[in-house]
């Protein structure tokens, strides 16, 4: 088999598998959105079988042998970054046992039962069995995975974010965590925006209407994208069709829009993939960390800037009419920058998110790879809560209850959001540099430029790069947490009146 | 192998296969419904890739060794059931070359196109070549197809109606076209219904709630089914989750709640089929005609019945408000039996229907058999709208280039329509004997005892008889025309005051 030929046909190969990663997520996006219900159990097939056929094409022995007759010095650049991560892919998707695949999807299909009931009845003891088989097999996964001398926790943190390790999170988080902990402490002592815009109650119809006009100002294309509603707000590509989903409550506009603009943020990294290279890793996105920090830097750097809300209040004045009356944009602005360190993780706000993440971070650890046993967990997590947050954790169902990732086996996965806050801070202010100061365009609604440069310097390399190597070419710099807290603080403590 | 292995196998591979299908078919859907316009490329791929995936396991020769390790006397009625149909299915579709599929498939994707701006230009001489090059290549498919002794066009329908060939449907057909014919002749005599109300414009919102409630009323289940709007109305089912949908027009209300029904029809065929039964015969449509049967059957015996309308004014007063002032059931139902000869097959009433689908008949007989050349196709279009409709057609894009389906490869399709009007007229009578007078049930809204009555006598069975056998068994005769004829002569005849 002739070099170009090898190379072609892994290309081929992955094309399909990527045909049918696709129509995996039309299927999921449907039960999602529209779904009847009685089509669930059908649904859960089809599903099952469109993964066994996926994982068949991943795993297909020919792979090997295309990537040992491809791997060659004479494939130019962009070729050699195909082959490198095809073979990573290669070599995860085989590593794994089918029966372990096999029992670890039962698994979690269980503990995410038992979870949702445990949950709601606030009843740790009745999950814990659960959570123990599933830490036990995290651990069988972690071993077929992990390379000599690599931890437990590093070989399935590696899965979201390839090239990251426990080690360079611990230097990035604690100086992070201290900062954080003490601009909460200060602000407490600060001016408290006020809230009555967030009581106002707006139609969905007029909700609709307001967080579409904002994300096609963002620039999401809608010939290639859809928007809808659904319980929990997604992002998903149906090959480059690219669909968000948003949640709307009657009395909470500035939710819709905050998780409008985040999914937002990920529809235009998936857009900005180049299409040519669909279904091989120059067309796919690079990490889940890089991929969040699309989404919060166009939740939190752009809707939550003053200057954005120049833009932003005439049109929802327009949109949401009376429930406007009386307000004005510098006071929506301070409310959605509203710091209040609370319980549930996916409710924080931009100062106090990372330390849900840092106390998911460390337990992790402790149960892959420290010996904590799942009954220490929740004294564990209160006291976590009391020094990161200080709060009092009332009962399991608003503490070590409230996530659904561990059920699902994601364990390694938590830091990638916090990971996607600090590359975003330091790619809005690499942009900001670039192009002269953002503010003034976000305040006259231009997004193009700032997008243009993300699509530049992120979107436009998929996996050509590694994160971390993406992060020093679009900003000149590793990634740390300097540029975060500097941006949190100069914005906050102006809101709080402390600057 | 044991047998009863080999029949589980049959089974679990089916199953497999129609979970496949069942994915095409969501793909399909999301097309046509509110797939971005920019994802057609990729979403063709995606089809394409789905349907190679189907026709693999389709003619696995696996299939040809199970049947016949389970091709034994021990399994019980239902199962050689299952089995004498599953034979027919791999050996349909192991008879047909691949490269044979494959070259349909190209003509068939350029031949639409040509036929699409063909018609736009009423060129008939610009399709001409491709419909030459597609008689061939059906006359190809046929020779793959036909039994000794059987004609190529009777190997072409009995793809869609298995069983019926064109001396049946000659026999069925002549009476049918002489009583249609004189029908047509004295209707032309009578009172023309008031078509007023056909103008009134209703908003897109106020029709969607109205068809809805209607289909509903009808027993659609929407824990299983959803409702949606295309350019195209249609039925499809993912597996037992049955969709539909209608199109709307601001003035044409009544379309759109015909058209609702219809696929309504469509659609609760598809969801009585045993749902147990999913991916064998026994769980499957047993053809196109019975198929049609039901959707007619609730679009015109009951949609345009006398006693409907008593029921379904009030409901259409309730949603359509202005629209209906000054109008009232009994015109309504009237209009709703316009009869007028016309040259659209699409548009065409219920008493002239059929003269379409007879045209259509005769001509591809000629050219699929006859040595007819695709030539003279125009003139004896013409030559026979004169003959059966009474009408003279002024260019070809109202005629010979008016349907899709030949451009499609349809051919052999056309006589399901018809047979589909046929079986509706006969199971309707009958259920009326059986259920001692369906009037005054749907004067009052109950659907259910119809439903449930082709629910048992159609819908339950499956592929388990033949269409011919399952309308004897239902209906206690064999399908023949007069049933169709005697309920139109009674209705229409009444209608414009000739009765």
């Amino acid at each position: 088999m002739s070099k170009a030929n090898a190379y072609r046909r892994l290309l081929d190969h992955g094309r399909e598998a990527a045909l049918l990663g696709a129509t995996s997520a039309l299927l999921a996006w449907d039960q999602e959105t529209g779904m009847p219900k009685g089509a669930g159990p059908r649904r859960a097939e089809q599903l099952a079988l469109l993964a066994r056929l996926h994982h068949e094409r991943c795993t297909d022995p020919r792979i090997g042998e295309w990537l040992q007759a491809a791997d060659e010095r004479d494939l130019n650049d962009e070729q050699r970054a195909v082959v490198r991560e095809l073979r990573r892919d290669y070599e995860r998707a085989t590593r794994l046992p089918a029966a372990l695949v096999e029992e670890l999807a039962a698994a979690e299909s269980r503990a995410q039962q038992a979870w949702a009931a445990a949950r709601a009845a606030s009843d740790f003891a009745a999950f814990a069995p659960h959570l123990r088989g599933m830490v036990a097999l995290q651990q069988q996964k972690a071993d077929c995975l992990r390379r000599p001398g690599q931890t437990r926790w590093d070989a399935l943190a590696d899965l979201y974010e390839p090239g990251m390790c426990a080690a360079d999170l611990q230097e990035l988080f604690a100086p992070l965590r201290e900062r954080l902990v003490a601009l909460r402490r200060r602000l407490a002592a600060g001016s408290r925006p006020d809230d009555a815009f967030r009581r106002r109650t707006v139609t969905l119809a007029h909700q609709q209407a307001f967080v579409r006009e904002v994300v096609a100002a963002m620039g999401f294309d809608f010939d290639h994208g859809r928007i809808d509603q659904s319980a929990h707000p997604f992002c998903t590509s149906i090959g480059g069709d690219v669909r968000l989903t948003t949640r709307f409550a009657d009395d909470n506009v500035l939710d819709a829009l905050g998780s409008t603009m985040h999914e937002g943020g990920h529809g235009l990294y998936e857009q900005g993939l180049p299409r040519e290279h669909f279904g091989n890793p120059l067309g796919e996105a690079v990490s889940l960390g890089i991929h969040e920090s699309q989404s919060r830097l166009w939740e939190n750097h752009v809707g939550r800037s003053r200057a954005f809300w120049q833009w932003c209040w005439p049109v929802a004045q327009r949109h949401l009419g009376d429930a406007c009356a009386g307000e004005h944009a510098d006071r929506v602005f301070a409310l959605a920058n509203l710091v209040e360190p609370s319980l549930i993780r996916v409710e924080a706000d931009e100062a106090t998110y990372d330390l849900h993440v840092m106390v998911r971070f460390e337990l992790e650890r402790a149960l892959i790879d420290e010996g904590c046993t799942v009954a220490e967990l929740p004294a564990r997590w209160n006291a976590l809560y009391r020094d990161y947050l200080g709060v009092e954790v009332p009962d399991d169902r608003r503490g070590v209850l409230q996530d659904v990732h561990w059920s699902c086996g994601l364990f390694g996965y938590f830091p990638t959001y916090t990971l996607g806050n600090l590359y975003a801070a330091q790619f809005a202010a690499a942009a900001d540099r670039a192009l002269g100061g953002t503010a003034e365009l976000l305040a006259r609604g231009e997004f193009g430029p700032l997008r243009d440069w993300l699509r530049e310097h992120v979107h436009a390399h998929g996996r050509r790069y590694s994160a971390q190597e993406l992060c020093r070419r679009a900003t000149g710099a590793t990634l740390s947490s300097d540029a975060f807290v500097d941006y949190l603080e100069a914005k906050l403590l102006e809101v709080y009146g402390l600057a």
